[in-house]
């Protein structure tokens, strides 16, 4: 019979961009018992999102850091900047990528590919605390 | 005992642009009864989307409405025009942001963030009816 | 009572760009005899992504990739290039667009519009064989 599980995941990046996350992810399936459903993860946030990306390449991170902080800089003139430079562009950067993931269970294991991480996306210089609301359904 | 629910919302927006229509999504999961749980929006047009955003700031809407006609504007030369030149800019809008949210519900409540608001994104001039399924499981 | 159906796709496309695959997901849902519920299609890749977009006018799709060709290009220069220069924009196109999509089913059929299909993005030259993981919940 399905059932659900819910949880939330505190993350604090230790500076702007990529931090990679999957393994507290897994601890909560893990945790369920759930073997076949899905999961969703929801960042409660405007100015920082999620991203499944590259989990080998430190390389390919930093790229990807420097390709958002070119396509939405923080240089532009923003009516919008109240708490800073680097809010609005954060809020862009949101609306490009992800606030929301869902990722199917397989087996009790997260149906990521082998090269697939999931990551927060911070958006602003001060990192502040980030939550993470998660869902599970399955059985 | 897990059940689910599921209905449709006509929005259409007064101008092109974000529109906020949270209170909508609230007043379908309240009515649902359901206290835990998975709320998913999806938004049935290819030149609509959804984003969540900023609720408070009228001024990073117009930047965000802003951006979007920057990176993908009307007066670039596209091979699909029949429908008129904010139409292939629409597309690209959409595929740039989301056509589908998923938002888990705690205690009868959707889990977004102080700070975030639920917005139909409408990319047409015309402002056409828009049509965003829903569907919640939960319990 | 609520169930739950998993599968996975495997799709090859034989050129980058869009790949329609609706008709491999309606056969899914068809198949699981769910008549209410929500599907969930989740790509195990960093190099391909999904996309809903316009069904019927192949100018829109050339349009579109066209255009992450030109917000994601090839020419520039990516410190991660160790499998060739398609491989970074591919990771960056992926991030632009959606690794998941979830779609409400009504009445034993997806509640997409009129206009939308459900379409695999490639973004690697050598266009590998691509796994999709499908989860539908519903009854």
């Amino acid at each position: 019979m399905l059932r659900q599980s819910s949880s939330r995941l505190t993350i604090r990046a230790s500076r702007p961009g990529l931090t990679e996350f999957t393994e507290k992810v897994r601890s909560f399936v893990a945790d369920s018992g759930i073997e076949q459903g899905l999961l969703t993860l929801f960042c409660r946030h405007t100015s920082a999102s999620l991203v499944i990306q590259e989990n080998a390449a430190p390389a390919a991170r930093r790229d990807l850091e420097a390709y958002f902080q070119r396509i939405a800089p923080e240089g532009d003139a923003y009516e919008h900047d109240d708490e800073g430079p680097d809010d609005m562009p954060a809020h862009l950067r949101t609306a490009l990528t992800a606030t929301q993931l869902s990722i199917p269970i397989d087996n009790g294991r997260l149906a990521l590919g082998t090269w697939q991480g999931i990551f927060l996306f911070e958006h602003r210089h001060s990192t502040p605390e980030r939550e993470i609301s998660l869902h599970l359904v399955g059985e």
